[in-house]
């Protein structure tokens, strides 16, 4: 057994593992370690028949890694640590509580957010936001500026869908949660929403991240369908580094092979993160099934999962919707479904 | 309105569209319908501006789709109707309960099968049989003939393993679920075993498939990491076409870009299963993870999603186990799971 | 045989298969085809005896699909139609070839565009200029404004890097390649930029879209790593639709399961598109297998395949790259290259 | 810089990077290194100020790795080497070309492979094998025992069919290659072949693996749609563990998100394989896309990548056919495919 020791004083040493190819010559290797080092990392070689590695020891984070894998001699290279940061349990344990009205996501708390995927009329609004409320909601969601994957399709009613919600919440007390879906609109949104949401199709628009993270209001970033884990909480790095600590990260399913579900809802994301992040994890069943007559059960499962939140398309009238409505329940379905996740998050000891 | 009755007296007729190419021509309208017609099939042709599409109405079940398909004039065939049947609800309304020893699954019965992924020695299955029913599993599982990635994985204790799962059988009453790999083994297997175990890797193992489908022993079947629900369903269909009607389906994860699990684990295949088939759907959480820590609540989730049962890797020591360790959990995360599982089925009305 | 004719005058008629649930009585069904008549379609309903389907004719594309598929009634609905129109082959069945310098793409040409992944510093992109220039390019990229996964990433030198751009293309006649992030940069970019690229992970930054679609610019767009083909298309409608006819599609790999390479790159995707769109497709083999060593195969395999243009990422020194060295090839390996793709393209009859 | 070396002697030593978790103590640390040591292994323990990690060196390959990986102090264990032994050029270089009747596959041999998917007819099959001998082709496919999604589907002609491939051998001097599903047809099927086909569906089948590798039958392994490079070789390896070094790997696409092709095709794999393995890949563009519209480009991409041989679906008649008639092509097509994988191979310097 045999120690290299790489701490001194208070710097932070990190390793990361490069595996030589297999017909390294000594020279190659040599050449290789002192490379290592120009690199202000320190170089440790473990010699094996078949193959050689170099421990890289040093202070930063993956930012030499694709230059060594670039080099001849070098068949991969393997970072040990996680590439976010501030997002990380390693950084800070205790949970990320984010709070608006009273909306409360994280630490034990569990937030529930329904509504229309789009705001059509005052009418719909209104009594959607009636509704969710009396079933348990404490956020309204409901879109103005919506992304749709066609040109020809309704693209939202944008300010006046932003004042429709304020009414909303005016009326019930429910915190607004709509998406931005541009930097030049994050003031505009800012003045009426209580929390920005950035949609799936947005989560690598790192201008727009930082433009949230500029703000004060609380984000609510959604995974991207294609998305790593990792290119999630870098994801969220990006707002977080602008100084902006109120994040909540959504699972929405991502895009398999499965095609008989809108997506693939990936439920061990919940436990996976929150061992990894203090940000808290919410879960939308709506764009993670893609069908009605699923979200239910995917709400309970949720919360069984030990889900922060839940992310909800409820519309009076799913058949008159004008986007989302195959994937929309109803009020009542809502309520039936609140009650029983209810009663699973009171039974694992985390009331709701 | 226009209507087409395509019934009389008790025939069954089922539909397909033909949708023709963009520059189809009248001429080639009216081939295609005399070729769907001398198939047997009725033929009706609704002309568009931009395409024409032909509805063929008749007895078969997709024998004429790929044929149809390879017409030149032909874009696409659009099945109606899904291709299995036996296994459907349309046949059966009535779930499908599946039933040895104390091991009950399906029709509102929750079963749960527990133990190590490989029989080891007498002790480990013997204490593991003990623990797993002391927590309250019904069946236990331990592979004797065990598919390895590579061929320099242990392969398994073979029929000392089943000698050793039956002593266990015998010590505590437990239903034997063990995987049979090959058709020449079924007879040796279901000398020893409740429940034959048709592996991940063999799903559409027709030989196999048809040879289980011979015994009168219930069935797990394993979906296959990359299986659509029909094939998943059309795998099932092989045995029940043999006459064996005890099948239960088991959601183990499926395989997308998401390198964090080892597998994704889709929970809404329960609840879709759910209402098209009558058979049970029991998930494991252990393959559909591969974390040992995600395990617990996954468990959770699967039952809050409805499932009949759940399939689960117990070990004394998942550190010393000799297969699938790091998916493994303990004996007592196991009887704190089961608590837990329990206190969520019985507040959803289903008591296990 | 029976016939529905639905094109009077010039009307453009679309057809959409409505598929009933199972259970649909004849009342539901009636209600169902008034429905779909309501919605100024035509409602043609045809009774199978498992499933009843009503063909819904008129003018919308796909307007109506999810209001109808969120009725109880319905189990699916099928367009007929493909969702673009600006950029099918069915609206414009001569290529559009898009040029710009001596950048030829489409319409039998094949135009290639190589640089580095980041403008680094004027000794580089004048190096790398002048070196693919020689090699037989006749674009050159290299990234000023950088998307990176990390926000802890170099980000670009951005204007700085745009100028040396300018100073290449002055000193090599090379037109030049770059990508714009953001809408409020398009002005800028667009000052120095021949083309202006658009990012995979921008697919869907439907603002972006629109805000290129305003300029005179020919546009390069990349697929997004899980966009499926109409997905794909629809992005480019987005700039089609603000009168911008200038567009080239690129194919750059998508996320699969695989994890040996950076992506997998599905070359059907050329033959496929060509068959669908009027747009010209080019290849990028560096993001599309992420390893310097795969790429002159698939440059090689792309132009086989009948792409229209590559887009490769060359560096003097991949080994001292800011950024994906390891998929980087040398001006030396892409004058190789070059040469055997122009003999490929020649026995195939498109001279490049 | 400093050195650790493990080799002393003839001993091969193999590396493996066990990652402990970031709140190990020194305690966690000592135990899991005596661990290591008590396995066999030698253990070398860097310390990182957020992680340590352990090396842990000797002779085994992977056989501790998950045994590692379920110890509560460890987060993962990092193979360097890959899992396959005989199939790796790291124990042959020099490429394998597997040889019967006049098909020559590897070693800068090309072969063509191609016939329709199902043997139908004697004049089907005789017909076929005239002309795709007359195009070029070297071996004959046509399935007798086939494997099929739905068990209401045509299972093939069985001995039958395989006595036609005979004929249509003894005919034209092609080598038979054909479908085994099951160890107990190895012998029947052996008396007809010449190339053993194992299926996509059966590559983790590792009792028919071993079955065909008990032959000396040259043998044709098809990826299956999920696996991994790794799982792909360690399929090779179970034949050739048995004695038999006749294999030819064969990509035939990928299960991924996109629908519009049957499966994805990776043209990487080949060039990714050919470093990794002395075995000979073939592309089978024919399941590869599912659309005979797109094989041509397929098949000219392939040579292009650098395959060693095709494997090719060609009908007389394709709207005929009882399976896979949209994919196959018709040999006109398959005859002008070849001229161009000609000229393309000749101009590659690979004459075929």
């Amino acid at each position: 057994m045999r120690f290299t020791r790489t701490s001194a004083g208070k710097e932070r040493k990190r390793i990361m593992i490069v595996v030589l190819k297999p017909n390294a010559t000594k020279e190659m290797v040599q050449r290789m370690a002192r490379r290592v080092e120009e690199m202000g990392l320190k170089a440790h070689v473990i010699v094996g028949t078949e193959r050689t590695v170099i421990a890289a020891i040093g202070e930063k984070r993956d930012a030499e890694r694709e230059t060594l894998e670039s080099c001849d001699e070098v068949e991969k290279v393997v970072p040990i640590l996680a590439p976010y940061k501030v997002a990380s349990t390693e950084t800070k344990e205790e949970p990320t509580v984010v709070r608006t009205r009273e909306l409360v996501i994280g630490g034990g708390h569990i937030g529930v957010i329904a509504g229309p995927c789009s705001v059509e009329s005052e009418e719909q609004i209104m009594t959607s936001a009636i509704q969710v409320k009396e079933a348990g909601a404490a956020g309204l969601r409901g879109g103005a500026f919506k992304p749709r994957t066609s040109p020809y399709s309704f693209q939202g009613l944008k300010e006046e869908g932003l004042k429709l919600l304020a009414a909303a919440r005016k009326a019930t007390g429910l915190a607004v949660v709509t998406e931005v879906m541009t930097p030049h609109h994050v003031d505009l949104v800012g003045k009426y929403a209580d929390v920005l949401q950035i949609g799936a199709r947005n989560m690598q628009n790192y201008h727009l991240l930082q433009a949230v993270g500029e703000t004060d209001l609380p984000i609510l970033l959604k995974r991207g369908p294609s998305a790593t884990i990792d290119e999630f909480l870098l994801a969220a790095e990006y707002i977080l580094d602008q100084g902006n600590t109120q994040v909540v990260l959504c699972e929405r399913g991502v895009r398999t092979f499965e095609a008989h579900t809108r997506f693939s809802l990936p439920l061990a994301t919940v436990p996976y993160l929150q061992a990894r992040t203090h940000l808290p994890i919410a879960v939308d069943p709506s764009h993670g099934t893609g069908i009605a007559a699923l979200v239910p059960s995917m709400c309970k499962a949720a919360i069984a999962a030990g889900a922060d939140g839940l992310l909800l398309e409820v519309h009076p009238d799913p058949s008159k919707a004008v986007s989302d409505g195959a994937q929309s329940i109803t009020p009542a379905v809502f309520a039936a479904t609140m009650a029983d996740c209810r009663k699973i998050a009171e039974v694992l000891g985390r009331p709701m």
